[in-house]
This record gives C-alpha cells, structure tokens and sequence, in this order.
C-alpha cells in the first residue's frame, strides 16, 4: 500500500534540460518540473536553476518541502563519496561540490550519482526491471550509458568509477570511439558511433539514403524518430548500420552477462524508445552468440525500459529511498 | 590465531590429477594428497579416487574425518545449486550427481564448486588478492579461467554460470576459440590460443623458433617452462606472441575493472607462473588503455597468483568455510 505520507524528490540534471519530479513512497509522481539547463550560465547558474525547478516541481505536486524524506540527483558526470561532481563533459564541470551546492540551495539532505548508474536503478525499482534481483541497463543515445545493479546494489567499486558499460572494448583495434579508444561498444551502439558510418556510407560511399536530406550533414545527431521513420520506409543505409549497432550491443550484453550473470537486461534510450521492437531481437540473438557457456542465456530476459524522459529522476527517487534506509514499497 | 580444533578439507579435481589438502581454519596445509585422475575410469572410477586421495590426506595430516568441519570440492564443470556437475568436457561429465557421489562415498556434507571459481575464491582468501573486497582473477593455462569475488562473495549468477571471464569477446569476429565462437579472450591469452599463433608463424610463415624442435607440432601444449627458457633466450616468435597474449589479456581486465570495479586483480596459472614478472607490465599498460574512465585505474593492483597449484584445493577450503557459516581466520 501507498503512504501518503512519506515523499521523496529526484532530479535529473542533463546537458540540456533539467527534471524534477515529486513523488509518493512507490514512486508515482504527483508533480513534475522541466527547465532548460543553460550550462552556459557557470555552475552556479545551473545549481540555481535547479533549485528553483525543484521549488516549481513542490508546488505542482502541493508537497511541502518539508514532508520530503529525501532527494536524489542524477548528473551527467563521476560523484565522489563527498558529493564531488568530478568531470561533466556536458556542462563542463570539472571537480564542482555538486552535493554541497545543493544542499545550501534546497536546505535539505541531497544524495547525488552518476545519472547512468541512477537510471539503471531507476528501471529496476520502478521500470522495465522491476523484479530483478540482478540487473544491467544499457541507454543508446547521443553515447552508450548504463549500470549495473547486483543483488539489489548499484556496483560502482570503491572508487565509484565503475559500471561503464559503453566503454566495453568489443573490436580491439577497432572504429574510434569519443572516449579515445577505439573499438569500445559505444563507437558502433550510438548515435555517435551510427554517425560514423552514416557519413562513410552516404557520404564517401555515395548511397542513397533519407539521411542525407533529413540531417543537414550532421550524421551524429540525427534525431530518433527521424530514424524509426526511414527504418519503417526500407532505407537500406539506416537499417544496416541500426542492426550492426545491435549486433555489437549483443555483444556487450553478452559480456556483462558473463561477468554478473544478470536476470534481467533492461535496453533504453531514444534510439531503443524508437525503435526498441526492430532491435531487441538482433540484440538477444547477438548476445546469445557470444556468451559463454550458452545455457547462461537460458536465465536472463532482455526487456525494453519503460520509464523513457523520467528513467534518471526517478531513478534518484530510488537511490534517495535507498540512501536514506527506506526501499520502495511498491504497490 | 589459529584454532586447531577445526579442520578443512579441499579437493581440486582435475582432468590430470586430483589434490586433496587438510588445512587448520586458517588455512595453513597440514598434510596433502595428489593422485591422477584416470578419467577413463569413469564418473564411479575418479568418485572412488576421490575419496581415496581424501582419506590418503587425512592420514598425512594426522586428522580424523570426524574433526573435518567441511570438505569443499572444486570441478573443472557448471555445478547447479543441487550439486550436480553439468558438463566438464575434459572428465567427460554430463549431468553427473557430483555432490551426492562424494557425500555418499565420504560420509560428510561436501561443498562443490567450479574449479576457476574456486581457484579465485583461495587466492582472495589466502593468496595474492588477500585484502581485497572486490577481487577478478584471470588464470591462463590451456585455457584462460577465471572468477569475480565481488564484497566478498563469489559472483555466480542465479544461474550460477557467470563469472566466465576467458570468454569475453574482445575482437568481435576475431580468432576461432576453443568454445565455437570468435573472438574470445582466450583465443589470444591461453597455452591453445598462443598455439594458433606458433603454428601460424613457424610453420606458416617458417619463422625461426625454438618451439619447432622442442614441442614436436604440439603448439597448444608447450609446457610454460620451455615458454620462459625461450622467451628469456631472446625468440622473437614467444616473445610477441606472449606479449600479444598479454595484451588481449589487458583489455579483459579492462572490461572487468569497468563492470565491477575490483580492488585487486589476480593473474595466476602456468603461463604467470613461469613468465608473470615479463608479462604483467604489459598487462597493466593494456588494462589502463582500455578502462574508461582512465583514473579508475588508480584503484585497482594487479597482483600475481601466490597460491600455485595449491589454489583449487585451498579455495575449496575457502568455500567450505563459507558455506559452513564460517570465514578464513587468517592470523
């Protein structure tokens, strides 16, 4: 049963919006508040931004702020154990005191984590993991984010630095990926690494493709639904490099199921959002293939996410339950 | 300090040889027996070595059975939580009642487990990862074995089928492994995998190598010590093979720290034994390429195997601590 009396709030910072929501003990979200982030603005800006859209999100659920148990932050950077948001890329933080920041601005105990690692959790206690006791959650996007959770707990390793899913190396030698390295998963299962090939195929190769017309010579950042859209039409191009992206993601889930021997694997983002259906066959054939020994493949369900734009606040509803000693009670 | 009114025993059962050793509950080794396999004897043949090699090393320990607290077992097989060894292709196992034979032939709850699981469990627990929270080990002899101790205890899976760290595909497509697929660490970084690559360079490409005269065509099983001689003497064919071998083994490594962020790894079996002090560089310089973020590097050591081929036998030790409810009292 719910308990209408206990609340908790998660925010979502993001490279370019932020999201606060309120919700109950099971994580039903009673309000909601988006803002643009403006990065632009310096740390302070944004951490100011973030409070007031934390203030806008109470009063759209009519919570006080002080029924609130706890607040849980997802950033798009490594935290330290002292709340340290050591290097966003996105916002260009480097070795800001995201914790303290906060906790000055909202007056209240502030739980922050890496925003992958926070979605993965948010998936397994309210999303398409629900139900899992072991789980891994891969998200293609603009890169390859992910986490892992074993046994109900967020592996992060000491210097919690862990759980990079998208770096996994896959093809040594490999296509070069944002990161430096080449051959990582995340520089053929992205947007960013689909964009490579996009541009070799259509560009130097001299294919035809809806691309080409749709994206204005910005192969990387093709939107999702542009995607989905010329997938469904036959576009040759698209379909290719989107089933080799699944191929190699196969790949990657079979080396995590190896290492962890997960019960769940959740696969989100927007480019799984769009076109989940077309893609989750090739990539559970793919990691079938390549697991060891086979009969592993047997225990573990590859599930779509569900919790879409919302996965990463409430996400930080849950590890705010979970820092504070509260587990979400579910309905 | 040591208690010595409790007493352990640990099996390693082998393709070769089977090693039981009594140990007080600190582990330390007070007496030992080692006697070959014969697996063409069949299932009841090596069950009815088994228990003899058990009462041979109670009788060098100067132990009563009825002093033993556990005996744990280590299997070169999958074994379910109902004790059932589900395939060990050099016993020629399917599907075989491992734990009720043993039992029943001992007169004693036995503990059995998969020997690469058990062989990481006995270098946390007693060898080189002593100390550690979160350990991976990588054993590289025919094949390349390994585990994941992760807070302390042995990541199996609900499957209990994961912790297969020789099968992570690090070069999708790659060299044929023994397991069918391609690609597969130890396609690279095994005594088979190099094999490959000897026979290709000496009898493909005529290099010139010691290994011709000393290994008569067997290039899967060149002893580690004729590796160490002709790698030490300057033959370029082992040391590149060797060295690449080290590299592959790297970007594994690098797969594990991302994934769980282990304190320590561990690098055993016959190949580190007889060549760790030239091949470790190679491997940390390959691992710290590979991870992502690079400073999660900084928390992890590698570290070499101490226990030998003590590690199976003690590890079982280990898990029969474990699963009696006890731990290691290291003095």
């Amino acid at each position: 049963m719910m308990n209408n009396q206990t609340y908790y709030a998660g925010i979502d910072i993001g490279g370019t919006k932020i999201l606060t929501v309120i919700t109950d003990a099971g994580g039903t979200i009673l309000g909601s508040k988006k803002k643009k982030t403006r990065p632009e603005g310096g740390f302070d800006g944004v951490m100011d931004r973030v409070a007031e859209c934390f203030n806008d999100a109470l009063l759209d659920a009519g919570v006080e702020k002080t029924a609130l148990t706890g607040v849980g932050v997802g950033a798009p950077s490594a935290i330290t154990a002292d709340g340290i948001a050591v290097h966003a890329p996105n916002l260009d933080w480097h070795d800001l005191p995201l914790q303290a920041a906060l906790q000055e601005r909202l007056g209240l105990a502030v739980y922050p984590e890496n925003d992958c690692n926070v979605g993965t959790l948010g998936e397994f206690t309210f999303g398409g993991g629900k139900g899992a006791e072991t789980l891994v959650g891969f998200f293609m996007g603009t890169g390859l984010g992910g986490g892992v959770i074993y046994k109900g707990e967020m592996v992060r390793g000491k210097c919690r630095l862990a759980g990079e899913v998208g770096h996994l190396v896959v093809q040594a030698g490999g296509r070069k990926c944002g990161c430096g390295n080449h051959g990582c998963v995340e520089a053929y299962a992205s947007k960013t690494g689909m964009g490579r090939r996009f541009r070799k195929e259509i560009e130097d190769k001299k294919r035809s493709s809806s691309l080409k017309a749709e994206c204005n010579g910005d192969y990387a950042n093709v939107r999702s639904s542009i995607l989905a859209k010329a997938y469904a039409a036959g576009d040759e191009v698209v379909q290719e490099t989107l089933q080799e992206a699944a191929e190699y993601l196969g790949i990657a889930v079979a080396s995590v199921i190896n290492i962890v021997g997960p019960d769940i694997v959740v696969l989100g983002g927007g480019v799984f959002e769009a076109l989940g259906k077309e893609l989750v066959k090739t990539v559970r054939k793919s990691a079938a293939k390549n697991v060891f020994p086979a009969a592993i493949m047997d225990s573990v369900s590859l599930e779509l996410a569900t919790l879409g734009d919302d996965a990463v606040a409430l996400g930080a509803v849950a590890y705010a339950m979970h820092e504070t000693g509260h587990s979400a009670s579910l309905e």
